[in-house]
């Protein structure tokens, strides 16, 4: 009913109208789901994954709204309720009041602003709570942030096709950017294209010659062999754009400095292939303490074999 | 001595006098355990499951008690033993103890009261550090609460029995809510009901046809086909219902902002079932910029398509 | 050269003289290690591992000391470099001091002790950083307590030796007694016995009926079929206490509310199986709100069916 | 195309001239990476793997130079818009700053330094927020430091090849030094050296009597097999030597006191083979209590059987 090989990605089968892209260049799903209102927001995905301007700019105004809201409700139980306050005028009693306020939720108290009536008192002792409520949430979305597993990848500029063996081959290469270790590494590739014949959009698994290392500890080459059974078989680089073909990549590997699993994505276009190129090994040469250097942008580098 | 495809799920084979549902509707399994006194009791787990009213009520409630407490306390050591205490009345000695013991806790420390006595001070650091450590506990549930894996999955409201290939086959579809990505997605399908002819309740496990997607991009359809091997062959929904049939699922997948397996679990009854159904495409029409926009509720619907 | 079912465990396979328990009941292994001094010691681990009244205490008396540490250190900065400090005698300085220090590090500072020397203004300024970095480790030492993942499982007080189809078979059981769920469960057992013919201790393998189960919801009968392979065959419960006979076992399954692995292990000896045996089914009949009602400590129950 | 035994390992496959060791006796790989600029750059995973004395200088130096920062920026604000500063000298004004920023940003605030002009108090609540994220980011790192889950096992320092049945082996011993246990053990070698034959750096995986034990109790001697198949087949010390070889091992296993599953590295070259040796079984006899004592530098131990 199904071929061995076709897989079910979870993307669906229809032939788009335009040109469709599923993977963004940055790897994330270009999807957006809606529908059920307020279910479909997901706070702490969003706050662990949003762009550090983004998210320090957020708990910024935060910090300034939440002092105004407790700077008018202590305006509102009344500025005699306090000892301390400089009352030159009403603009000034606000003022303290609302520097009162942040004393209070950072928990830092100086003390020469403090409540005297029993109202103040109540709502000081519960901006405090409050205070140390919001700070716990920040740590966790903080260290949430911080230890988030993510696998940072070079991936090559190009998809080449080139000799391997007997036959072509499609390849792409992939680097760590980074000095933390990658273990167990394993490449999962896609393809996805609108097959003309069957008048949908199709979705396969590409076979690969390796598909797990050990270590990815300089780059990887990850092949897949073009033979009869491949569907790059027999088409070209304009059959493959008119058929607007997407290479879809899902690696995971362990990072062993926090012995996590961690995935990166990625995504090619038909107009990313070069055909008759080879990648050039990169440059591993020990230097004089035997240590091997790597620059990382070698990544992209190859050489064109043939025309 | 077992069929190869009768799995033991854990349920037990009993057959029960009552309808019995194992799974909720909301997933949570329909038992509950006891006969060990505190040993039943699993404070962590209920702390990071318990519905946020419910938990931050319970914080609010800890904060007033832990306070009553020490401004008894603090009371019973004499307020005379404090400075800035406003002694208008007995009353008010314990209301400014009362605050005193919040301030204390929270760290926030203003110093308009303070102790003066040896007693107090001790009973203040002691304070102090109860509330650090309270405060840490908290922490850690909070972070426990924002990062628990779990997979959002919309999961369709019915069960469709439709023409597949030259058959019929059982079917229901999902989709994830949240705009975060499900990759490796793997389901598990439980047929529990009782069976006449043993006199028991029997579980099985039900082939799909497939079982594991890469990516749970946009909706995924489960099938099990019914061949004549399935135990739904040649049964009607009437003595599915008389059977006490329920179809548990078990989902996991990779939620990849926090690279961690998640799970969820669903179940539907024999008067979930539409027989002659087949579910309607959800729209995927990529928007001026070629993004594609997903509606989850239309991960209900479906088509008659034979009566 | 190793017979197929004979597994490695780690063990080593010396005889021992006196008899010997590798797991003890509660789970954990008979072993001390030592000999590399310092490298031996893991505080993390034995800190989220340590017992409650004894973390506790230790944080108490830590808090003590440290804070008598820098009450001597302001003393001999001298008292004089601080306001607010009680003078009325040389014992209540330091009083007053140790006090400031408890106020210090825990950043509560209410201020009627405060330093105004600088060299006091420094030792506070550093005890207030220390106070921050201990209450870190603290916090992250609190959630590894909390959220350390271990299967809560009730096993049988005894192992039986019942008639199991046509043969025997050795069975104990498990049932949860926490109320999260555990899923994907896996049972591993492992003999390990002195060969009087081989004159060494083997370890070996015990196959089960069933070894994975997909939910642990009521509970779990573990079997190993006492066929003509099995190491127990022909053997009767004398001869197993001569041969000092243990059987280990390692639970592992999924706590669904964390989403984690867990672990749990435990041992039986000779002296803990019961020939002619059958564990008595729990009862589990649905209360008035169809609410299935398990006692846990109905696990241990077994009836005789045979002399 | 590629032996079946020939594992892509990630190191690549060119010979180098001189002689090359890919992981250091520490087990870290011996390679930097660089090209590309603030992306090679991963702040949160080289906190946690940094030294402690490193880490901790940094703090302390961070401390500093934030409240040298903010001493600064209120003494250009002006020491009178602040009430109890020391104003005996400029000097003393912005030592008095100094302190208040050390009490402000560890939210401390004991108050007989307190702002009192708008842009003072602007300046010390911005200050406080700072020191609630710094500090919640210093929370996280320590938290990851201490959790970070690493496998600590000694490795036998040498490499012994010595009799294995009717054969020969390669034998390395590892044992746990720590009291937490390890369980799931498993382990993958893998060999690299140069081959004259073909001209270029060979990666081959070398197949393992057994490759997995349960626990890792006492100690685990890890044998290759050195049949008419392996690599090591007919090779002197000294043949090993010339092709610059190294035996890479990857163990993994996971750590039950935390449930997670642990890593560690490590790699011997030609000059720690010993032939004709065998390890000397670790002393284990049980003490009074019953308990087994193990000491871990036995590890290292062997006999030499034959010259």
């Amino acid at each position: 009913m199904k071929s061995r090989n076709e897989k079910e990605l979870g993307f669906g089968n229809k032939r788009y109208q335009k040109t469709v892209r599923f993977l963004n260049s940055d790897g994330s799903i270009n999807i957006s789901r809606g529908g059920l209102g307020l279910q479909n927001i997901d706070l702490y995905n969003w706050f662990i994954s949003s762009k550090h301007h983004v998210f320090y700019s957020i708990l910024l105004i935060g910090y300034l709204v939440v002092n105004l809201v407790f700077g008018c409700a202590y305006y509102l139980i009344g500025a005699e309720q306090f000892g301390g306050i400089d009352t030159s005028s009403e603009f000034q009693k606000f003022i303290s009041l609302f520097f009162f306020s942040a004393q209070t939720i950072t928990t830092l108290g100086y003390g020469h602003i403090y409540p005297v009536g029993n109202a103040a008192s109540v709502a000081a002792a519960f901006e405090s709570l409050l205070g140390l409520l919001a700070f716990a949430i920040v740590t966790g979305i903080l260290f949430g942030r911080f230890s988030r597993p993510k696998a940072h990848l070079e991936y090559s500029k190009n998809l080449l096709i080139a000799p391997y063996g007997e036959i072509k081959g499609l390849m792409f290469r992939i680097s760590n950017k980074k000095q933390y270790e990658l273990i167990e590494a394993e490449a999962s590739v896609m393809l996805s294209m609108n097959d003309p014949r069957q008048g949908k959009r199709i979705f396969l698994q590409l076979p690969l010659e390796i598909s797990k290392i050990n270590f990815l500890t300089l780059a990887w080459t990850i092949v897949h062999p073009i033979d009869e059974k491949s569907p790059f078989y027999g088409l070209t680089v304009e059959d493959l754009e008119e058929r607007d073909m997407e290479v879809m990549i899902l690696m995971q590997a362990v990072n062993d400095a926090i012995a996590q699993t961690v995935y990166s994505r990625f995504s090619y276009k038909a107009n990313d292939i070069v055909v008759g190129a080879k990648f050039r090994p990169m440059k591993t040469e020990p230097d004089a303490k035997g240590r091997l250097k790597l620059n990382v942008t070698e990544v992209h580098h190859f050489d064109v074999v043939e025309k």
